[in-house]
């Protein structure tokens, strides 16, 4: 296994059931993982209104766990002991997601990275802006944006 | 009882348990509803990370379900077969939850809504804005505004 591989798709489906007690009842599974981005996806059923349709706070859940999963991810593999949190997030709700609904992430482009990287190691404290869309099938339900936080945990 | 009473705290609970699968899980109880706003509260331990704080999805989805309450309460109230649905919104994550949480709503003025009510006459379809703060204790940890829009049954 290389080290791409040790941060793919097992190990982010460990962190999300392990680090958040409401994702086994959304029942997000990590589809994929790799340098290039991720895709989460959940069935409907527990995340339903009485109209057969997706509750808006669960496509949200997906979608910032989509974020987190990717900074967690980029932290983990660069062994910065750094915790990612959630700072501000739009979502925008674009068509009624009436099946099972995928999240997808395409890792920002590298020069954000740097950015964001050197941030963090000048002043052990950086932000991130990462655009989740989440799909039912190929339409496009849902577009989020997120600003995460990583801090160094010594900091 | 009369007809404040009759869309208030149990009205509101019957509707939220009953019509969103992941309600139950998270756990949101009503503990109030009048036409000033309405108050929803939710436990940590099912929305909690395992830091200990609240998951920001766990947040986001009480705060949006206290807009949606607010939206189906006073169409109920008025008679007014409509959906109301989520279309935008913010949120801002300004302090860690640790424990409990309440999510606060204040209704609209009072012109907010007339014009909201003329419009949804007129269209079938209106939308208004609306904002939820979470405290935990006297903490402001976060803030959401969001954009619903009620749609009528037969447009």
């Amino acid at each position: 296994m290389n080290r791409a591989d040790a941060f793919g798709r097992n190990y982010l489906q460990g962190r999300i059931s392990g680090e958040f007690a409401l994702a086994a009842h959304i029942g997000v599974v990590v589809e994929s993982a790799d340098d290039s981005g991720l895709k989460l996806r959940a069935p409907l059923l527990p995340n339903a209104n009485d109209k057969g349709t997706a509750f808006g706070g669960s496509l949200f859940a997906v979608a910032v766990l989509a974020g987190w999963a990717w900074l967690a991810r980029y932290l983990a593999q660069h062994a910065i002991a750094a915790d990612a949190v959630i700072q501000e997030s739009n979502i925008r709700y674009l068509a009624p997601v009436s099946g099972a609904f995928r999240a997808t992430l395409l890792a920002p482009k590298p020069a954000e990275i740097e950015r964001f990287r050197k941030m963090l190691r000048r002043a052990s404290r950086a932000r991130i802006h990462l655009r989740v869309d989440i799909h039912e099938g190929s339409t496009l339900a849902t577009r989020f944006e997120g600003w995460y936080v990583a801090a160094a945990k010594d900091a």
